[in-house]
């Protein structure tokens, strides 16, 4: 029973159908366990192992809890013909957001674009996977959503705003889409708790400390200080705008009434938003021709000359994209603390691990 | 004839007036001028002063080129119900941007949400403003243009992307937006020649060299080397999406084909691309609701506890808001090198400098 990175590799059915069996065993809908399977297991396709499968070990717990709800459906509002505000409902995050996405794609196709603002969501995993929804559909897809502060605005002793993600995807001929997902701090937390846990000190201005000033020092976040938000003044906006179209626009949770997903009592629903938008591109120009303007650019950036010791230049998305075939042909090779929360998550409701 | 700053003060009337009758002397039709020169203006008034009435002097220049259109106007080359394509036809970029988030503001009215991207614009000033315009009608407005590249990717030698700006602006009942307008790269450009005219050493990771490390020497900037972008991989990344949907998606240059407004031949159209969104927030909810969302995210970011030595904590947009207050009520404060840029298109064209 290795639990090497290398030796444990699951076919990406596999690892789907066990995400589904754990859900359906706590009382999640045959539909509701796919799409959310389905973000999952994509997520751990490219790579993105903090927000891939290992989240169903949390989510199982806040469904036992009640406050991620099996028995309800996200459900629009109100709608004009090319905006709609979702809400989710509580159910799981992955369901609404898909759901939202997908309206916001429907709406496109009929008006040219499509913006669907989201409440009463939860965690989402990765914002990149709805973004890259409206991308298969030859759209650019953003997606973005609100969380509990742990980043500072310059100037602030204390946490302002949540780490906030944003997402895009650009569609591209290989189907490969030009996609960022980022968190709008100026690294995860994750990067913080690895660091104190190898026994490092923080790189300067990743941290503030208690008198907000920074700190090299990350044992006492998230208790004390707060994360700095990427590139000062203008990460605080960007994250600043997640919170207004994600939190203000749509009655969701804003700042800090939004509840801990991971954290927080699991009876109670965290009431995230998130915000949804699809642009189509044949409403605006001929396909072939778009996609001919995209493949140039790409040669482009690839072709320009590299810094000293580069030897490549990425377009974001495409680490991802070359993992997933990988994960594709060859099984996915899940690291060590995925493995062991899939485990436990097995053990917990009686399903076979197929880890 | 002072040019010390606090000296040479103008009201913004003035100012508009003197704007006005320049570009009129130069062909430029009224309708077109005034549209220009709300622009400028009301960037001087926020004190943003390098993308204020100091342009004028430059867009003089490619007005009696050519580059830029006098006996044109901008139009929608075709529409759904909340996109639509707009070519600028190389008039001012003030007058294309203007007129495509106007239609961005009407398809929102209709249909909850308006996206406009243009080709054929030109250099469009502050990017901010356009993100106001709908801000000004209840709307959360985003606005974005691409331009010249001088921004590196990580692991490039060379630029890759224009410093590609993009702003948002949520309304507040105060009338005072929550505004951002940032450039994608780690700082602006003249931030690099600011320091080499000074005499000063370049702070580390503003900018690589010719080898495509990072370096302090602005010496060579931008004839060897590029700015870097903001936040690594992240400012990289948001940059292509500018490029995505300003650039890509309209037919207007990308990258390197992008013309200079500044150096470039003024007799050559420089086909800059841009992209403006509406997102109507009545569609979403009532307009009282969200403005006390917004007032108490204001109020609870003011309040929140300051760091060490910081006694303001700044809301994107507050310090030009308060800035304008003050031109609106005292004059603008107008530095001595938009004085001198001022005086000379005024002698240039033969119109009575008003400072």
């Amino acid at each position: 029973m290795s639990t090497n990175l290398s030796a444990v590799t699951i076919s990406p059915d596999q690892l789907h159908a066990f995400c589904v069996a754990v859900m359906e065993k706590v009382g999640v809908s045959p539909s509701h366990a796919r799409t959310t399977a389905d973000v999952l297991v994509t997520t751990d396709t490219w790579g993105v192992f903090t927000h891939g499968s290992k989240l169903l070990h949390g989510y199982e717990h806040r469904l036992r809890g009640g406050g991620l709800r099996t028995d309800a459906e996200p459900r629009i509002v109100h709608a004009s013909a090319a905006s709609a505000l979702v809400d989710g409902e509580s159910v799981l995050g992955q369901v609404t957001s898909t759901f939202a996405m997908r309206q916001a794609i429907s709406m496109a196709k009929q008006s040219g674009v499509g913006f669907v603002a989201v409440r009463n969501s939860c965690h989402f995993g990765a914002a990149g996977y709805y973004a890259w929804l409206a991308a298969a559909e030859n759209m650019i897809g953003m997606s973005m959503a609100n969380d509990v502060p742990i980043v500072a605005a310059p100037g602030s002793r204390t946490p302002v705003l949540g780490s906030n993600p944003i997402a895009y995807a650009v569609p591209a001929r290989s189907g490969n889409a030009i996609m960022l997902d980022v968190a709008t701090s100026i690294v995860a937390a994750g990067k913080i708790f690895a660091a104190v846990q190898s026994g490092k000190s923080i790189p300067a201005g990743w941290l503030i400390g208690a008198d907000g000033l920074p700190t090299t020092d990350g044992t006492k976040f998230p208790q004390e200080g707060a994360l700095q938000p990427m590139s000062g003044h203008k990460g605080y906006g960007i994250a600043l705008l997640v919170e207004s179209l994600a939190g203000l626009l749509t009655g969701a949770a804003v700042t800090h009434t939004v509840g801990s997903w991971l954290f927080g009592d699991p009876s109670d629903p965290t009431n995230h938003g998130g915000a949804f938008l699809a642009i189509d591109v044949e409403a605006l120009m001929p396909l072939e021709q778009f996609y001919a303007r995209v493949d140039k650019l790409i040669d482009e950036i690839h072709e320009t000359p590299k810094a000293m010791g580069s030897d490549r230049i990425y377009l974001p998305g495409e680490i991802e994209w070359e993992k997933r075939a990988d994960a594709l042909a060859h099984g996915i090779a899940l690291p060590d603390d995925v493995v062991a929360k899939l485990r436990d998550v097995a053990k917990k409701v009686g399903v076979k691990s197929p880890v």
